[in-house]
């Protein structure tokens, strides 16, 4: 179930036509001051990014969003993106393209009014990526707020969720090396080029990131960072977490702004409090007035996370599946697990739990109340169980 | 405008039968067993308080609530307090005692559906103690706690807010502190008797605070404190307040009780969140969570407090009087409230505020923008201006 193809987006690949196009669509993405919305319009008046490439100026003119200036960037595009250097360094750094509207696209960035036509993806994405959440904060956090991250994004990643954030210092930073110590997944967004990763001291974690999860960018591999970059990287941060949690963030802060997209995207946005005399803390106090869950713990952004649009599978398809139906089940131990896969929503006799579970009787009776404690089931009168 | 008369309830009144009724009510009060719901029910079967003395056991078992050990308690009430004692020690220690039903009464606390009958008291109550904060939290509070506790109730008491507390350690005395150090009131409901202080080091302590406000207590002067009396006067701390702020209390704190029974009476309850790795703000989170607002500031509380409902003297009758709409208002300067005074709801020329006010044309244009940016007023179309 491994959605990507590494031939998709690649100059060997064998069908050629559809290359053809990628390599087109590429060159335009790339293009310097052509986003994605007018790009969006372009593609809906000329039909194909060929099309787009042909066009002459007058033409191009007529599209919604594009000036004289921006015109005569697309008619002259080889002069600005190279893009036989850009395929061949995605070749060489094992970096797919995904393309909007292609099965290996990532489905939440749909979500998005201004979804990346590409994505430059370094790693691997799997189905259960899905059941993620961003953590992003200040890059000035304090121990406090490290510590937190860390704490919070190693239960996460524990329970099997991906952890996404931005790889800037500070709050991301802890957050990808939290889920990286649980032996967790995790996602990076960069502001910037996949070859130019910020900040520069960061490059290991960004090649440890690719190992258990992915590196991803919307911006042509040399492109280098600009501060105008990271807002329109938080709105990939913000569509990629089923959930936000903002760990520490001052007023005016970046992270704030991605908890403000993930909330209007309809996500549900968590923030830690601090201290009221610490700055760092002022945003997240801020956004639990204005509506955001206070969070405290793991299990409260498990809880935030609620129960999933769609079951999910721990795994690849390879190994053995228990569908997931609410996230919070992800903090479960194998054996409560067990017994909750037999417990119905109707009411279960504790017999028939008992021996669809495999387990002795007294075993089921401790577990059930351990599960009833943590509100997945209750009992019914008498020896029945449901589900909550 | 000073509610109560110091003779109200002593042996020595020139009213002998209200001074009957009186001690005759304090003698019930003060029986063990015998709380506000039970005298309640007995003054309604029997009419008065002499009657309820002079009645014999099997008529007083009539009453529900009343069992055989109560109504011999009752039938042999002289053994059990001696009032001249308690009168004697009221006179000589200041104390006043305020029956519900009487204008001294402390009205806020009639939205008890338990208000005490009888409330001993130390000190002076004055109009404006309407307009209050409880702050409250644990005995066991952190630096943090306590400091914020000062600052806010300093802040507070600054802008001519009571603070109400409980004279215990921790936050309490920091809330009492803060209010005397601002030259502000303060108020503080005792567990136990007025000759009990508990804890004994806060002896001094209601002694500035009967000089700044006044030492309640519902008991006996010389009832020692017991643990059940504290939950039971933490809801006369709820009904004082106009709102609630909980500083620090760690789950199963006796402050989140105050927290509840201030929210089922229908006042605001704040609380001051601080870190999740700190065991004394985890009822506070737990209250944010539950609604409470999250409070960062003494101007957060103001804020809560909102409109009064009906207008108060900042002082006692005996000065100029401005009366305050909002409890905002009261963490305004002596100008700003000048000009404010002067704006209308449905809109006020400029060149009129410049006018009533007194003050010159361009100091009045500055101050309507703070006032703007405070959000008390708004500029209309041309040159007027309104309340928000």
């Amino acid at each position: 179930m491994n959605q990507h193809s590494p031939m998709d987006a690649r100059p060997s690949s064998g069908d050629d036509s559809r290359a053809d196009t990628t390599r087109d669509l590429v060159q335009l993405c790339l293009l310097p001051g052509l986003g994605p919305r007018t790009l969006a319009s372009l593609l809906d008046a000329f039909g194909s990014a060929r099309a787009i490439l042909n066009a002459g100026k007058a033409d191009l003119s007529q599209v919604h969003g594009v000036g004289p200036k921006l015109a005569h960037v697309i008619e002259t595009a080889a002069d600005h993106v190279d893009i036989e250097d850009v395929f061949a360094w995605c070749a060489a750094h094992d970096v797919d393209i995904r393309r909007r509207g292609e099965a290996s696209y990532l489905p939440s960035l749909l979500d998005l009014d201004d979804a990346p036509p590409i994505m430059f993806c370094r790693g691997q994405l799997l189905p259960r990526d899905s059941v993620s959440v961003a953590i992003v904060g200040t890059r000035h956090a304090t121990a406090y707020g490290i510590q937190q991250t860390r704490r919070i994004a190693m239960v996460l990643a524990r329970a099997g969720v991906t952890i996404v954030s931005g790889l800037a210092r500070g709050v991301d930073t802890a957050a990808h090396r939290g889920a990286l110590e649980a032996d967790g997944r995790t996602i990076a967004v960069l502001g910037g080029g996949l070859g130019k990763i910020y900040p520069a001291e960061n490059a290991p974690l960004a090649d440890e990131i690719a190992q258990s999860g992915a590196v991803l960018s919307e911006y042509s591999p040399q492109a280098q960072p600009r501060g105008g970059m990271f807002p329109q990287r938080n709105r990939i941060i913000a569509a990629l977490g089923q959930a936000t949690l903002v760990i520490e963030a001052p007023n005016r802060s970046g992270s704030l702004i991605t908890a403000r997209l993930a909330s209007e995207m309809g996500r549900t946005v968590g923030a830690l409090p601090g201290q009221v005399n610490s700055r760092a803390s002022q945003g997240c106090h801020h956004l639990i007035r204005d509506g955001a869950t206070l969070v405290q713990h793991a299990e409260d952004v498990l809880e935030l996370l609620g129960p999933l649009s769609a079951p999910v599978s721990e795994s690849t398809a390879t190994e053995d599946e228990t569908p997931i139906r609410d996230a919070r089940e992800m903090a479960l131990n194998e054996i409560e697990r067990q017994v909750l896969a037999a417990v119905g929503t109707t009411g279960t006799a504790l017999d028939e739990v008992t021996h669809h579970s495999g387990l002795p009787a007294s075993r089921v009776n401790a577990i059930v109340s351990i599960l009833e404690m943590k509100r997945f089931v209750r009992r019914l009168s008498g020896q029945y169980v449901s589900r909550i």
